[in-house]
C-alpha cells in the first residue's frame, strides 16, 4: 500500500450485518459473481452450509486476521468467529446482537490497522441491537464513534447516495419533515459541502468538483415570495464555499434538476432533506444504489436496502446493491491511492 | 356530439396566454408538425407573421366563433381579436393584459356553449396580469371562477402532472414548505381522492383506478417514529376511500414509490407537497409533461413550461410539452365521450 510497495488489488472487507437477513447470502453471490478479493467477519461453517444450500458456487476460505492479500477469483476470505445463537433465517436472535457489533468493531480496527482498505457493511437490525443495549441512533454513527480521533475529536459521517445516474447528499435524513426547518443552518451546510468537496476530489477522482444545491421551497422560493430559507440560509453558505474557491450553484428548484441535460452540470447534489434527495437518486436506478459514508478516516460504503429478514434464506433477493457498493469502494481505493500517489493492481 | 350524431374529430381550443412568450411559435409548430384540429383566439395576422418569421409550415384560417367542426390538415383555426398594443417577443406589454383575460373567459364561454371540445392553455406572465389588476391567485383558480355553477357553488380544481412515465397530484402545491403542514387534512385528502378517481375513470379510461398516495415523512413516518401525519391525518382519509369502494393504498414511502416495477402498481399517485411530486415526474421525463386540471367541468391540460421570454421569438423553444398537452386533451375528450356513451371519430 506504501509508495513504492508492489502494487495489490484492494482488501474489501464486507461486514455480516445482521446475519438473520439477506447479507450473507447476497455476499456469497458476490463472490460468485466474479467480485475478486472479498473478506468478512463470521463463521465459516455457516456460510458453508448457507452456499451449499443455496448452491452458490463460492469456496470459503478460512483465514487470520494477518491474511494474505490476495485470493483466487470465487474465494470468500473469512475471518473465523462463532455466533453465540443458531442462526434462523428471517428470525434475529438478541442473543447473536453482541457479536454483530462485536464484528463492526473488529472490522473498524482492522482497516485502521492496515489489514483492509475499505469496509462494506452489509445491513443491521436496528431494533435487534438497541434491545441488546446498543446506544447509538445507527449503524453510520457507531462506525464514527469508533472512528474518533486518538484526540478524541468527533468525525461528522455525511452520506451519500450514489449510482451511475445522481450522487446525491441529504442535509438531513430521518427525522420527521417538520423538523428539517431547525436543522438547516448555514453551518451545517457549510460542513456538508466542505466534506462534499474533499470526498469528490480525493474518492472519486474530480479535480474540481461541481455541486449544485437545491432550495428547500417549491421553485427554490422563487426570491423569496415561496419561503426564505434560500436567501437566509442556503445562499450564504454557497458563498461562503465560493469565497474558498469551490464550484457550488444554487440554491436550484428541485424538480427541475434532475433530468439528463441538467445532470450534465454538477458531480454531485446536496439536497436539504430525505425525500428530495432519494426520490430523485432512487428514481434514475433503484437497484444499483450505494451509500457512501464520508467524512470518515476509512472508505465506507453499503448496499441501500435493508435486512429483508422476509426474503432471507430464499436466495431470491438480488445481489445488485451489494456488488455495486463493493465495485464502488474498489474504485473509491484506487482513486484515494492516486490522490495520495500510491498505487494499486487492477483486481 | 350527441349519441346519434355523425362522430366528428374533437375541438380543441388553445388560449394565446401572455403573447410575448413562446405560447404562439409553439402552437404554430404543432400545427406544422400534424395537430390536427387546433384553434386559438387571437390576432390573425400576428399569427400569420409569426409563422414567417419562423418559417414555420402552418395555415392560418380566420374563422368565427360559429366555426365548422373540421380544419385541413395544417390550418389552424383562428377566432379572430386585436391586441391593443403592439406584441414584442420577450417584452409583455401591460396594455395586453386585459385581452388576454379576456381570451381565457371568451375560451371558457366557447367551451360551455358547445364550440369547443376541451382547452389547452397557454402559459400567462402573472405579474404582468396581477398589475393589471387580475386578482386571482392564477390561472386554474381564474378559470374555476369562470367555471362557478348557476348555482354559484365553487369549484375545487386539482391539478395533476403527467406524462408517459407517470400521473401525479400534489396535494399542496405554490406554498413554502413550512406551510404544508397546516393544509394536509383528512378532508382536503378524501375529496382530492375523489377528484382523482373520477378523473381516471371519466378521462383517461380506467375503469378500476388504484391510487397510491404517498407518507409526508421519510419512510412515510416508519410506524411513526419519524413522524405522525400519517397516522392521524393520511390513513384515515385512505379509509375512508377504501369505504367508498375505491382503490387507494398508502401511505407509501415516497422515495422507493417511483422506479419501473412500481410504477406498475398504481394508475397515479397523491403526493403531500410540490417537490415531491414534481420531483419524480419531472425526472422521469422532463420534455413531455402536461398539466391536467381536474375538477373542472370541462377538460383543460396545458404544457409544463412557462412564458419563456427569454427564448421567444427566437423559434428555438420545444414544442413537445404543448403537443403533449394536446394529444392527452384530445384523447381525454374521447375517453369522456366514451365514458359518457358518446363518439368522436379519429382525427
Amino acid at each position: 500500500m506504501l509508495a513504492g510497495a508492489p502494487p495489490r488489488p484492494p482488501r474489501l472487507l464486507v461486514t455480516p450485518g445482521e446475519p438473520a437477513g439477506i447479507g450473507g447470502e447476497l455476499l456469497l453471490k458476490a463472490v460468485a459473481s466474479g467480485e475478486r478479493n472479498l473478506w468478512t467477519i463470521d463463521d465459516p461453517d455457516r456460510l458453508e452450509a448457507l452456499a451449499k444450500c443455496g448452491d452458490i458456487d463460492a469456496v470459503i476460505t478460512t483465514v487470520g486476521t494477518s491474511h494474505t492479500d490476495t485470493l483466487p477469483l470465487g474465494h470468500l476470505g473469512v475471518i473465523p468467529m462463532i455466533w453465540p445463537d443458531e442462526v434462523n433465517a428471517g428470525v434475529p436472535s438478541p442473543k447473536n446482537a453482541p457479536q454483530i457489533i462485536q464484528a463492526i468493531s473488529d472490522a473498524v480496527s482492522m482497516i485502521k490497522g492496515g489489514k483492509a482498505d475499505a469496509m462494506i457493511t452489509n445491513p443491521i437490525q436496528k431494533a435487534t441491537l438497541t434491545a441488546a443495549g446498543f446506544a447509538h441512533p445507527g449503524h453510520t454513527e457507531y462506525l464514527a464513534e469508533l472512528d474518533r480521533g486518538a484526540d478524541g475529536e468527533e468525525k461528522y459521517p455525511v452520506m451519500m447516495l450514489a449510482n451511475a445516474a445522481l450522487r446525491i447528499t441529504p442535509l438531513t435524513i430521518h427525522v420527521p419533515l417538520r423538523d428539517v426547518f431547525a436543522l438547516i443552518t448555514p453551518e451545517r451546510i457549510i460542513k456538508t459541502l466542505r466534506l462534499m468537496a474533499n470526498g469528490l476530489m480525493m474518492d472519486f477522482g474530480i479535480k474540481t468538483p461541481r455541486i449544485a444545491v437545491t432550495g428547500l421551497n417549491p421553485h427554490a422560493g422563487e426570491s423569496g415570495t415561496l419561503g426564505d430559507e434560500e436567501i437566509n440560509l442556503i445562499m450564504p453558505a454557497i458563498h461562503q464555499l465560493n469565497e474558498e474557491g469551490i464550484i457550488v450553484t444554487g440554491p436550484h428548484s428541485a424538480d427541475t434538476l434532475f433530468f439528463e441535460d441538467r445532470r450534465q452540470e454538477y458531480d454531485a447534489v446536496l439536497a436539504m432533506y430525505h425525500d428530495q434527495a432519494l426520490i430523485p437518486v432512487k428514481t434514475l436506478d433503484f437497484h444499483h444504489g450505494v451509500n457512501i459514508t464520508m467524512g470518515l478516516s476509512f472508505i465506507r460504503t453499503s448496499p441501500d436496502h435493508g435486512t429483508a429478514l422476509d426474503q432471507a434464506g430464499r436466495f431470491t433477493a438480488r445481489p445488485d446493491s451489494l456488488i455495486a457498493a463493493i465495485t464502488m469502494a474498489r474504485q473509491m481505493v484506487k482513486n484515494r491511492a492516486d490522490f495520495m500517489g500510491l498505487s494499486y493492481a487492477a483486481s
